[in-house]
């Protein structure tokens, strides 16, 4: 069985466990605290951050078509979002073409790429590193660890920039009904990914762009998503529309 | 013939030279200052940063074996550093097999696409992006775009920084010739290109790691790196040892 060493709230770890969800892969999930920076994680992934995927079971590069990963064999350890996605997209894609996260042909595969990484890197760097760090993993932070409460100037800034990549994701939607076009891709769960922890905070202005607030009610209620909205910041409630299907 | 739209000083367009390059490809280059976030770039790349690439010409995606694309149409258009390397490994890597720059084997595609990571993402922040902002593009950025002197904490910590990522370097050079095994990956031309802009201001401590020193004068000595040498700051000499090849 393969292993995801996450954060219920990385944002990067709720895209790979969306890609894993839509191949029917439900990995046990260990959580790592990335800013405490144990040696044992810190050997398995020397970036130091989540996600890591100890692909093993269907997920091993050598399993057969039963997903069964050769006797004996130790897992393939895989670092970072885009590099999962990419493994998983190639090993799972192959079996279950009609899943295929990454599109068939080449122009289109590098469309879902270029907006994958805008949402698991742009938009990480302007809104989610910032509400997730401030508003989450500082409760948990040791405060010599940088823990304590929130910077509000960076929330702020956070809370402005969800407005224009919201603004975005609405013009993208404009000629197609996902992200990157007529079918379902991993730009629209790295999208997802990252929007469901703002929605959790209540930061997303849903009003401000009906098209991408359908477009979110759709993904979120993918089964993909079942076992994210269950996730809770002890001593913090979710916003109220937070798990709500179909909104 | 293809476009690339590029800063000479900013390491992930170096990078796409470089995977340019070692497919022969000499795409036009047409100089951009991101900063000032014109208009007519933002059109091409609304994430507003370097590299683009128009893929015309062998680049088109419809092109033949003789690399001609199809008469009246229009180039594809390619954002960013990883989006550009895949497209080009996709489509010249299937037609130079010998070239490959991303390795044929899942699993040591995976190590390569994450050690490119590495440079293109955790090295740009822990030590280019500092570099090259402070020390370069501010030398040519308006005043109310941000320009004016060094910020000398900003190239304190990323001239500390880079002696890790050199350790790093050596560190996975003890088993192999190139950074992600046996043989040159986009791994190696990432690190390079990055290092290529800090090494142009003499910030490299090369003395104090002997195998990544005489990895990067073999890779700074290959054909695709030679248009990359020749690019100078106005006004800045590069350090002595820059431009010396097998040092």
């Amino acid at each position: 069985m393969a292993t995801l060493h996450h954060h219920a709230f990385c944002p990067h770890s709720r895209f790979v466990r969306l890609v894993l969800g839509e191949f029917d892969v439900a990995p046990e999930l260990v959580e790592v605290r990335p800013w405490e920076r144990r040696q044992e994680f810190l050997m398995l992934n020397p970036a130091g951050d989540t996600p890591v995927l100890a692909a093993d079971g269907a997920l091993h590069p050598d399993s057969d078509a039963e997903g069964a990963a050769p006797a004996g064999a130790a897992p393939l350890v895989l670092s970072g979002a885009a590099v999962i996605n990419e493994y998983v997209d190639e090993l799972l894609g192959a079996r279950h073409p009609d899943r295929r996260l990454l599109p068939g042909g080449i122009a289109e595969r590098a469309e879902a790429r270029r907006l994958t990484a805008w949402f698991n890197e742009k938009f990480f760097a302007e809104v989610t590193t910032y509400l997730c760090t401030e508003k989450i993993y500082k409760r948990f932070m040791a405060t010599e660890l940088g823990g304590g409460p929130p910077d509000m100037n960076g929330v702020r800034a956070a809370r402005a920039n969800v407005r224009y990549h919201l603004r975005y994701i609405g013009f993208l939607l404009r000629d197609a009904p996902f992200l990157a076009g007529a079918r379902l891709t991993s730009a629209d769960l790295a999208a997802a990914a990252h929007l469901s922890c703002v929605d959790y905070l209540g930061d997303v202005p849903w009003s401000e762009d009906e098209a991408a607030a359908a477009w979110y009610g759709r993904i979120k209620s993918r089964p993909s998503f079942r076992t994210l909205l269950q996730d809770l910041v002890p001593g913090m409630a979710p916003a109220t529309t937070y798990a709500r299907l179909n909104v």
